[in-house]
């Protein structure tokens, strides 16, 4: 089978290529998916720069690269309960190939006719959902979100529009490809045309109230300028570190908000889902697959074109999502 | 009766005086309290620069400096069950001043012979209690606090020690006037005898291990420098930020070890004691009554003596605890 794999850690640029590899067996409690849609995560690149913990490590030579997709169950191990045929996403190892051999309880079911695009990139609508939570932002209060283009802030206002809760999206620039406004956000701060600071044009859009939660995608000086802005006890949650830049804080920024800043690690990351899961990724599933949830889709690929994906969500996040199609 | 008040926002330095005013009048669910002893806290300095948030705000004029304290109830109001001649220790307003009205819910019960200057300064083992605890380090575990010599940071060692957990006491320049290893401390890492980074002594001293807490009553540089050297899951909570300095901060730095940073706020700030909380209360009180549990007191003064106190407080942090006897 197909496979986008790497032999070193490095930048994705430069060490993946595609090759032949063997379907992988399968053993009990395991099952065997035939790969339909993989989705091009932040995460996807930690991973082959070796960068996550333990036990999140890749193992050479020939580590399947991607961590993240969705595909038809092909055959099961013993003990599982899961009927061959079905469509599932998962996150686990091993998504950028045309098989993957994955333990049955990190499996995520979903409706035959899920959208297999969408199927791909589950991962970040649960990533949304558990942004918005954490942040712990109540209706009519108010919420920043930074990369505002980025897949995973799109939802993050679309599941907050639902609940009532007021969003600032900052952008470095802003395009007209993608109106913020219509998914849910209540404004829009460009970063690349700010006529006054960020604190002075926040407490304005928010009548002087300030932020009570921040997602933060990207760090660097607005981030700091952000966390200053917060209301008592806000919360800022951190998704991702796309600015190379620190920000500078002061223990009194923290102190004298009782602000709380904090990593957001995705909930599958370490362990599988439980069964207390079920419900709300249930609820996850179904809000995600309304044709009416926007999603940001900036390619579609062949594994083989692996170079044009990866170069696409480096440079050109304002695209949209990249996925593959197996 | 004598008090030190203010009548503007400022330096406590310079705003200031001792002042003859009526003894307060109490009313339904209040108490009025002999004050014997009362502490000089960071926190008592922020309130006189009103940094502190809504309500815990001055009012004008003659608002009575200090926050926390200990005396000998006095009176009763209606519909109170503590008895005239208690020893109470209390977090609330009015602390440095010969009598003060408390309402009867924030005051703590103290036993009858207990030392007047740990009665005075009560908030600072409940401090220590709930900071140790909020940086949720297990027994075996690493635990860094900054301002070493402060009194907060001598409590949390010696509770630390009880609770096998290892603890690296940062300091400005060590002196002989105390023995950090004897309360507790593992090891201490003097900020002015830096062979190495900061890191790289943390590594060392913890086997490589890292961090798995941090106490910071400080900031600036090495509080960044800290929190790079927190373990998997590390917990910073801020106490205090005697450095004017900021510190540096990227997303990955929160990111990719999920790490959190909190700031601690005193349990007691805006609401009282409640019934779940008092056993602890007792185990807190019994613990730091003891005469084996080491206090550092800088200087015992009349109130007339404000301007020492306070200066000692702010310029002699090294001296231990301030503390006021009426």
């Amino acid at each position: 089978m197909k496979a986008v794999v790497f032999d070193a850690i490095g930048s994705p640029r430069d060490v993946l290529y595609l090759d032949d590899v063997p379907v992988p067996r399968i053993g009990d409690g395991e099952v065997l998916v035939r790969m339909v849609s993989a989705s091009v995560n932040p995460g996807d690149f930690l991973f082959i720069q070796n960068l996550y913990p333990e036990p999140k490590k890749p193992h050479f030579p020939r580590q399947i690269a991607g961590n993240h997709g969705a595909g038809i169950i092909d055959a099961v191990g013993a003990n599982v309960a899961l009927k061959p045929g079905t469509l599932v996403a998962f996150s686990y190892y091993n998504s950028w190939g045309e098989y993957a051999a994955v333990p049955a309880e990190w499996l995520i079911p979903l409706p035959a006719d899920y959208p297999l695009e969408r199927a791909g990139q589950m991962v970040n609508p649960i990533t949304a959902w558990d942004l918005l939570a954490d942040s712990r932002v109540q209706p009519g209060q108010w919420l920043a979100v930074t990369a505002g283009y980025s897949s995973v802030s799109t939802m993050v206002m679309q599941f907050a529009k639902r609940r009532g809760i007021n969003v600032i999206a900052l952008v470095r620039r802003s395009h007209d490809r993608l109106d913020l406004k219509r998914l849910g956000a209540t404004a829009t701060l460009d970063l690349s045309d700010l006529k006054v600071g960020i604190r002075e044009a926040v407490m304005d859009m928010t009548g002087g109230a300030g932020l009570n939660g921040i997602i933060d995608n990207v760090g660097g000086p607005a981030s700091g300028e952000l966390i200053r802005t917060l209301a008592m006890g806000g919360q800022m949650v951190i998704n991702g570190g796309m600015s190379s830049e620190r920000f500078e804080l002061h223990n009194f920024d923290v102190l004298l908000s009782g602000v709380e800043i904090r990593a957001n690690i995705y909930r599958y990351f370490f362990s599988p889902p439980v069964e207390a899961d079920r419900p709300v990724l249930r609820e996850i599933v179904d809000i995600f697959g309304q044709p009416d949830f926007h999603i940001s889709v900036g390619g579609i690929h062949p594994l083989a074109q692996f170079e044009l994906a990866v170069a696409n969500s480096l440079d050109r996040a304002d695209l949209g999502k990249q996925i593959f199609r197996m």
